[in-house]
């Protein structure tokens, strides 16, 4: 079989050699002439997958190693019998370290825990639910609203959004933008819940853009100080808006779910459909395949404060300030709409939490379960 | 024997445990009353010791465990024959790594490596000499101007400062404050060299305040954008000018020295002098009494990228972020004045980059150099 393939896609050859002969291209020059004689495709957001592109081929199946799928024409695709798989939630756990990440830092800089606030989760899909998990396993009290979920499993444990406005004091959007249907998200947060929101809250924005009404935010935070502002995702990205953009506490051109290990999670999961489409085994597991991080294990002392604790790996680890820091270099050199898309382009290597060990010499149970709540992996020295 | 301690000096049981009984008390309360009885006085610069304090007491020593001495009135110590030592260049690696992680912070903010640039050090003494030890090892180049040692030790490799200004586009003053004499430092830096500086320099004081005229800095700072500055003593601290204030890049309340490692160093000095004093073995090494790290040890992958894993481990060990956000938040709490005292009473621990060690499984030159210049210590795993 004859594999095309991104350049930008990791651990291809890994995955994908005992099935054919792989060839690489940036997502750019991925047309239809290059894509003619191959069996399988596989792309990431960059390359439009339509009849264009795939007229004249012999490809029987497209794989895109990434969430979204807005640039796959999947009609296309089923009427003339080409397999499919994108990869659903393989960023979520890089999407949650960029939240824990921003939260620790704006609780750092209030001289709070992070477990002294009501943690709002909207949205609990690959990402809420894991953002979920996390905080359970860190003891943070959370409520969450998804009536989509709520009504499908009947569940009596969610809110609605605006109960969870009344008694949250952080607000975390993880919705996909929706137009139609029950329960639209555009504007979801919009000028009146953003008025209500109280005052000293932290409201955090990494589904999508416009599922909080950008305009009215700008009003409520130019207006006075009360509110704290994470956004990952921005109306209109790239070309955001100017005026907003310095009012906002932590901003980041679109990079929460951009891990490393995200990315190899994504070629793994469209690996799995392959294999599945062919009636193949699937043998390779992405644990087999990972590089070792840069930062393999931190030794802590097992009298460590864990609050400091926990501030040291989170630092260690990913801290939100290196992409706040160098999109604002970035936004500087290039402007606003380039630096943005550059910043996400060219974006260093970033590995998620879960890959850090994290050693204790003797057993500290706050500490353990700080740390491991967290994300991170606590080992007992010797065990 | 009877020792009196203020209660904030580290380690005191430790270092004068053998000598006699140990009194600890605030240094607020240390006053005639409380010192009569005592042989041995330890304070810190809280104390005013003088006529008023030990007249009438059986005090024979009196160490302060700083490196400042304007709160002892030598003098009289003199004249009643009582010993007297303090702790000259304590705290100096302490500076040392604070103006490095600054400079790395700006390094990054402007996408370059620390190497790039040429440091200019004025004032060589404790401080001064460790930053250019530290700066040669990672091989940075750097000038030093000195003119009181370049005088008495008739070095002909220091400049004078404006020639380093005119070569340097980093600036970091490590003067004291100095009125009289061929060499005086009061605005050292003045409105003359502030506008000499090239654009795009850094300028750091990490001295005394006033070496620096503040009131000049302002203007260039409002005037516009291409110098970065970096302040961790002011002049008129602890109430520093407002306006100037928010334009500092990287502002701080006078905390460069302030790590645990070096206030325990200067219980050591002070240790050695009182043994030295009484003719007494010095037999505590600060070495086997120094309490483990929280931090104990980070394992790095051998092929980590240089620039980032030092990046990583000053992230980890100390953050000067840290101080900019901790300090922002008193000021916001309590005002500047107070806010400015109150983060410097209220310290939070902090280790020195030399407490962690660094391991590397397998040998990798460029990376164990980076780490070991920048003052980490780097172990081959297995060695
Ligand atoms: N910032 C990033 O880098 C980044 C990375 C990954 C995902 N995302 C975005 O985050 C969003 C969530 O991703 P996901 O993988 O969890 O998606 P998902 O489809 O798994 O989950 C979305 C959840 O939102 C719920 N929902 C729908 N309408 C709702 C409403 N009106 N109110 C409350 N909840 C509602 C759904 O029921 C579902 O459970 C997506 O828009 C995705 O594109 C962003
Ligand atoms: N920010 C902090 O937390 C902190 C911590 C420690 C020291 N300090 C301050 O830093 C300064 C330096 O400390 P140190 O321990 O290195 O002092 P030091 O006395 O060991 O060294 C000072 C050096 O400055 C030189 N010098 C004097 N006049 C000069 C001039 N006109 N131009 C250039 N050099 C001149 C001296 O010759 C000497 O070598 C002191 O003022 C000290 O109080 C600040």
């Amino acid at each position: 079989m004859r594999i095309l393939a991104d350049q930008n896609i990791p651990l291809v050859e890994a995955f994908f050699g005992e099935l054919g002969e792989i060839t690489r291209l940036p997502g750019r020059r991925i047309d239809a002439a290059a894509v003619r004689d191959h069996d399988i495709l596989l792309v990431r957001s960059i390359t439009r997958v339509d009849a264009g592109l795939l007229d004249g081929s012999r490809v029987k199946f497209v794989g895109t190693c990434t969430i979204g799928t807005d640039h796959v024409d999947q009609a296309y695709l089923k009427a003339h019998d080409i397999g499919f798989a994108s990869a659903p939630g393989c960023n979520a756990e890089s999407v949650v370290d960029y939240v824990l990440s921003s939260l620790l830092l704006l609780a750092e800089e209030a001289g709070e825990a992070l477990d002294e606030r009501t943690v709002g989760i909207v949205g609990a899909g690959n990402v809420g639910s894991r953002l979920a998990k996390r905080l359970s396993g860190m003891d943070v009290p959370h409520l969450i609203c998804d009536p989509p979920r709520a009504r499908d499993e009947g569940r009596d444990d969610f809110v609605d959004l605006d109960t969870l406005i009344e008694r949250c004091d952080v607000i975390c959007l993880h919705t996909p933008l929706v137009d139609t249907g029950d329960h639209p998200t555009r504007h979801l947060m919009d000028a009146r819940r953003i008025r209500a929101l109280r005052p000293g809250s932290v409201l955090l924005n990494a589904g999508r853009g416009a599922c909080l009404d950008n305009a009215a935010l700008h009003e409520r935070l130019a207006a006075g100080g009360d509110l704290r502002c994470v956004l990952d995702v921005w109306e209109d990205e790239p070309g955001i808006d100017e005026a907003l953009f310095p009012l906002v506490d932590i901003a980041t051109p679109h990079i929460a779910g951009h891990s490393l290990d995200g990315k190899m999670r994504g070629t793994e999961l469209v690996y799995q459909a392959v294999m599945h489409h062919y009636g193949l085994p699937v043998r390779c597991k992405l644990g087999q395949l990972k590089p070792d991080p840069w930062l393999r294990k931190l030794v802590l002392t097992e009298w460590a404060p864990p609050r400091e604790a926990l501030a040291l790996c989170v630092r260690a680890c990913y801290d939100v300030r290196r992409d706040m820091v160098g999109f604002e270099r970035y936004r500087r050199r290039f402007g606003m709409a380039e630096g943005f898309d550059r910043y996400r382009a060219e974006y260093p290597v970033r590995r998620e939490f879960s890959t850090l060990r994290v050693d204790l010499k003797k057993n500290n149970n706050d500490l353990r379960e700080a740390i491991a709540g967290f994300g991170f992996k606590v080992k007992l020295a010797g065990k």
